[in-house]
């Protein structure tokens, strides 16, 4: 038998498990020109909450009573496609199944002798590349600014200020615990570390530890810190809105400050930033990543779970905060 | 005698007349190098709010017991300058005085031929240049698009609505009042107004005047106005933050919807706007705004008060929108 995860609930607030449901169903057949697919490992990540809502967007949101899906790693076990070999390993945005059929569209192969399987999902595949390319596409950070990382020990968070001080700037990460903004320091080189949690002032720990106030911003949680990061902006500072995690799970529309007076007083900019906008620029940002990965100027830490059944779980924990850098589920 | 305004006090909330102070002065004596000029007309405009606070900011604050200043224009009334004949008019920043002395830097010579004194503090000044260059520059609407401007039927609001209609976008206007509103369509062309102050539900209002969403909105006022905007930007939406007038007199910092979740969904982009950022473009720019005013496709309305001590009545004026289109002060 086959395994799929569906959609159960359309979630309310923070997802619960109910809101998945664990179904049993036949193997796939495959027919001339598909292969057959074995998941190896599913990415969760925050953005998919938004797709759970039932919301108008420009991207469907998720079916109820169908299978969710996300950034997968899988092996070609059966191929009657030409283009496709059993053994190859494959990325996509693929049903989340144990098995499942595929006609090859927009699958890429994953070339396991230059990097771990896992790392397509990360640091080279659609985390590391909202990084890179958030930072500079709207970032645009230039050496000597001083650039802030919310979510810092995130996925993408942790890889964008690894990025800043290869491009010669200040970086100052926050994130939710000691541990955390431990690993910022030692092991991602960021200059300085705020734990949001145990910080009885934001502003004041922002101000602290950004004595030139804040170039670039590459907020990734929205909400009250980022408030207190925007109070800080400098003339002409850029805001990369990548994510907004502490806001996701909101019954209703949540309220910060007024960005306006800000923006207008500092000609700043805040710009949304959704990385398949600049798949033109795929290629050329992995190429780069590949590079300081070989080099090891970035490196990229991982929560592993174990086991298919554990991907909504491992969703679900995203949003406490339970992953250093990528969450993924290894089937 | 002369005369002349200055800051008394730093206003809390609301500006009041005790905030001014009125003052009688010698006449300036003017050296080798200097002109003596008379104030023809003085500007009066939401932003100088701002800068009657003595926040940190790019331009300095304005000092207690000294002048204030805005766009002026002046006639040359007596000359030791040889780039400044009596009789010439100019504009540039300056006191908020009826005679000054000025060494000639900042000045622009006026063309009274062209057209009206007072059009050079309005559409062929500052705020033709911020409408013009705000959308130019940051909103950069397509044909087809739908615009949104708050703060419709002010200075910047009303040739920003009539630019876009030039552009071939479709126009929606918001004002504070029957009259303004009926003047957005009928005399400026903008293809529908809302009067924000009578409608009962600003967001239903939004939605039935852009049925294809909003593309750019050019913002003048932040606030509950820019909320109901803001929940009906489309896809790569453009939103030009040129002003935040009902939030200008906020004792505290104000709260809004958090703008992050739309602008992340919708990869769209908020910028702050100022006019002097872009001093490079005002040549080519100016020579538009004249090319459209010559050709009748650009209409402008002035407010206009008599008499210097009426000045800083103007400007509170501005705050309660008793102002259609720009305010001025003929002295």
């Amino acid at each position: 038998m086959n395994h799929a995860i569906l959609l159960n609930n359309r979630p309310k607030g923070m997802p619960q498990i109910d809101d998945f449901k664990f179904v049993e169903e036949d193997m796939p057949a495959i027919r001339k020109g598909e292969v057959l697919l074995k998941t190896s490992y599913v990415s969760v990540d925050p953005y998919l909450r938004s797709k759970m809502n039932d919301a108008k967007s420009y991207t469907a949101p998720f079916e109820l009573n169908k299978p969710m899906y996300s950034g997968i790693i899988a092996e070609v076990v059966e191929s009657r496609h030409s283009g496709f070999e059993v053994g190859e390993f494959v990325s996509g945005m693929l049903e989340w199944k144990v098995y499942q059929a595929s006609d090859g569209r927009g699958l890429n192969k994953v070339d396991v002798g230059r990097a771990p399987l896992s790392s397509y999902l990360g640091v080279l595949g659609m985390t590391g590349l909202t990084a890179f390319l958030g930072l500079s596409e709207i970032g645009k950070p230039k050496g000597g600014e001083t650039v802030v990382v919310s979510g810092a020990a995130g996925a993408v968070g942790s890889v964008a200020g690894q990025i800043a001080k290869i491009m010669g700037c200040r970086v100052v990460g926050i994130a939710g615990s000691d541990e955390k903004c431990s690993m910022l320091s030692s092991d991602y080189g960021f200059d300085e570390a705020i734990n949001y949690k145990t910080s009885k002032n934001m502003r004041k720990a922002i101000a602290a530890a950004c004595p030139d106030g804040v170039d670039v911003y590459f907020d990734n949680v929205g909400g009250e810190i980022s408030d207190a990061v925007l109070v800080k902006i400098n003339q002409f500072a850029r805001i990369v809105v990548c994510g907004a995690i502490s806001v996701y799970n909101a019954t209703s529309l949540p309220q910060s400050l007024s960005v306006q007076p800000f923006l207008v007083k500092n000609s700043a900019l805040m710009q949304g930033f959704i990385v398949t906008d600049f798949e033109a620029s795929f290629p050329q940002a992995l190429a780069q990543l590949s590079q300081w990965l070989k080099e090891d100027k970035l490196k990229y830490s991982e929560t592993v779970v174990e086991g298919f059944d554990q991907v909504p779980r491992a969703f679900m924990d995203l949003f406490e905060g339970k992953n250093t850098g990528k969450m993924l589920v290894k089937v």
